[in-house]
């Protein structure tokens, strides 16, 4: 990973393969226009030399800047620049390209070059984008893999998605607790080459029982006859392959880790997780969150089909019609009333909107403590009452705004009271239903990021429309 | 920091101190019933008992663990924990704390107190809280620290928030490019403690320009007579104090760091960025930004006080409270047709709203895009194109269903149709409009997390109901 040196500004190198590649694109206009026998020598060496510039540029791209440029690429410069990359290349990027956009490469690849891109990968890169890949060419794949990978990559099969068992690399430098730091570091010479994010070696015994983890800086610092057994730190936090990636990754932000060991159920060493599979895991569960919050089903690729994107996009926007049309059954209910006083009509929106509003945000600090594993029953108690206060409070001061500014608009009082009392109630309504939906998702084993606010804006559209119309149909 | 060991089961450790409290607080409950001298013995070594327990649960804990605790507890609870940690515990929480509520604890904490918390810091944590400390207790804090600790905090003030100098540690491990690998760890082992984080070290020349970093991997690895000139990594990737810390953070994501060196102008050694001041930066900056979105200023202590709470929120209602009666002027236009055809009034809404979640999606995609910075002009184009079809797609689908619907409730034809056509329209208007305003406000230098889903919602809203009430007006 460290030949190719990161980009310094990869914004800028974005627009320069940008413009390499609109130049490309100019030059293969020409050439359709022209008779190939026809094209002039000069023509034929811009197009030449035009290529080769931006094979010397994908040459010199870190891999996560290559994966970054593909994902910003539109599809038709995106086919050309994948094309144009050798199997070792294209396999570096694909473990750097987001789910969905590595789904629409491997989509449009033809077989043999997948299983040679495949074969380029290493066993944990290929263990993480396996499911990605067609059946036909993980078969194809295993088969010429040799003994060793196949090995390594039903171990990482058998552990359930979400799992430390996924994100953990076999990669593991183990050393007995039995040795020196002077013997270690002899052992260390001998490989020559150690696995990336290496702070610590882990200490086992002859069993391969997990006993503790000796710091590389130790090892740099410490007399070098000194037993490892007197510098290693004992029974290391670790974690079990079953375990689920997300405590995992809450405790290397918590405790700014670099690495953790991964232990089976006997305590036996069976693999190591690192803070960059971890960072990805974070971005990636964090992306798909915001992105559910906002009703799409998944990470979505900027150039998708257009199909694709309305199916991804759909569920959502079948769930609001249902409850829109459910939450203005409590308009229909009120028609006669209307029709009396017309303004209802204009007004009873804000009541509905500016109730959704205060909830979201009851929702979004409830959300926000369950991500950090900070509530309990007794904060329950806690805020309810508190958001309710919050609520009341908020009511009077904008629902008499809104009440006095409709009384004085319509120039009747009366509507005017009656909004500002529909608007206290339904923000005390939605501060309890805010409080309340989140804890009731979580207590069924459901993320309560996915659906608190859909049922939120069902109950504080239903209740404002309701209460508005109501209050005026017994007041007015 | 790895004194302590992190707890295996936090939830658990955090149920037990509560439980732990609330015994405190019953056995304090008794105690004000009763007179002093007529307590038992036996229930005052309860009471020592209980506190000693108490202490002694804190002092195994580690500090960002501490934090969480602290952060999770009820406005008594915290009051009597803070209160019984000793100052040094006291400052290593504190800098784990949320701002929120370090804000509410420095603010209930006596000055004399305060100092000596200050005083137990290191310059880095005390240059990274120092913006919350009462402006009396820091000018008592730097005449105390001494000339060295004085110099490293004005030096880290001098650097804008936001930005790489405010991140880095000073803390800098430099190695002469004329040394071997012997000498380098010769000098390691004097001495003998190394900065946590440290995957590599620096290389500098005489006059501390940065030259190249070699990695302890390579110093364990690589033969003890070799140059480091000859193993060292040269021209790393480095970041200027005043760059953007968000573009540095971006940069650890991307390539798997650990550390970075931070060089001034001149391409002199001046810090070290570590990926856990980077991780702690990433989480307060998308957590700001998801509550943002939900229209909180803040992050938000979730026992902050009522008032504290209401006013966090105020801001954006207001906002929400003016655009809603905007576009419920749209309504208000047509206040004669609501009265002929009352219907009209129960339908509206569901036209608005679904206008509103289709553009909401919309903006989600186009907001990650300019976090991952993927968008040029010419996405721009495709995306607008893209996102309008989806919108009609999306509005023939559920337009017809909708409209069907409420023409067979209704029992008008003409109806249905009507509703149909303006959620169609509304679709690509949302679509259209959630692709340009975040655009536009990128464009203007904001950020387009924070106002793109207001001014949406707005537009959405008033297109909603001016398309379904100005068709209806025309046709029906």
């Amino acid at each position: 990973m460290q030949q190719r040196r990161p980009a310094t500004d990869l914004h800028q190198t974005y627009i320069d393969i940008l413009a390499l590649l609109e130049h490309h694109r100019t030059l293969e206009a020409l050439a359709e226009n022209q008779d190939r026998s026809r094209r002039g020598v000069a023509r034929q060496l811009q197009e030449r030399q035009n290529t080769a510039e931006l094979q010397r540029r994908f040459r010199g791209l870190h891999p996560a800047d290559l994966g970054f440029i593909l994902e910003g690429l539109e599809p038709d410069d995106r086919v050309r620049t994948w094309a144009a990359l050798d199997s070792r290349q294209a396999a570096e990027a694909i473990v750097e390209v987001d789910g969905a956009v590595r789904t629409w490469l491997i989509g449009g690849t033809p077989h043999h070059r997948l299983i040679r891109i495949a074969e380029s990968l290493d066993p944990d890169d290929l263990a993480w984008i396996a499911d990605d890949l067609p059946e036909e060419v993980m078969s194809d794949v295993r088969a010429s893999i040799g003994e060793v990978g196949r090995t390594l990559l039903q171990q990482a099969d058998a552990y359930p998605p979400q799992s430390v068992g996924r994100l953990m690399s076999l990669e593991v430098v183990t050393v007995r607790d039995t040795r020196t730091i002077a013997e270690v570091l002899h052992d260390l010479q001998v490989r020559a080459e150690l696995p990336d994010h290496l702070d610590r070696l882990f200490v086992v015994d002859g069993r391969n029982l997990l006993r503790g983890a000796v710091s590389l800086q130790s090892l740099v610092v410490t007399s070098p006859d000194t037993a490892i057994d007197a510098v290693m730190e004992r029974d290391p936090l670790a974690f079990r392959p079953t375990d689920l990636a997300a405590n995992a990754a809450r405790a290397f932000e918590r405790y700014d880790l670099v690495s953790l060991p991964v232990v089976n159920d006997r305590g036996k060493l069976v693999g190591r997780l690192t803070v960059d599979a971890v960072v990805d895991f974070i971005r990636v569960t964090s992306e798909k969150e915001a992105l559910a919050m906002a009703g799409l089903r998944g990470a979505e690729d900027m150039f998708a089909p257009v199909w694709e994107s309305a199916r991804n996009r759909s569920l959502w926007l079948f769930v609001n019609l249902l409850t829109a049309f459910v939450a203005t059954r409590f308009i229909g209910l009120f028609e006669s009333t209307i029709q009396e006083l017309v303004s209802l009509a204009t007004l009873m929106p804000i009541v509905a909107s500016i109730g959704g509003n205060t909830g979201n945000q009851t929702v979004a600090l409830v959300i926000r403590g369950f991500a950090f594993e900070q509530l309990s029953d007794a904060t329950r108690r806690h805020l309810l009452r508190k958001e309710m206060v919050v609520g009341l409070l908020n009511g009077l001061v904008w629902g008499s705004l809104a009440g006095l500014t409709a009384g004085l608009f319509y120039r009747r009082l009366a509507l005017g009271i009656v909004m500002m009392a529909a608007i206290i109630l339904n923000l005390m309504i939605a501060a309890a239903v805010g409080v309340l939906v989140p804890f009731a998702l979580h207590r069924m084993g459901r993320d309560p990021a996915q659906g608190s606010s859909v049922l939120l804006t069902f109950v504080t559209d239903s209740m404002g429309f309701f209460l508005f119309l109501g209050l005026a149909w017994f007041y007015l």
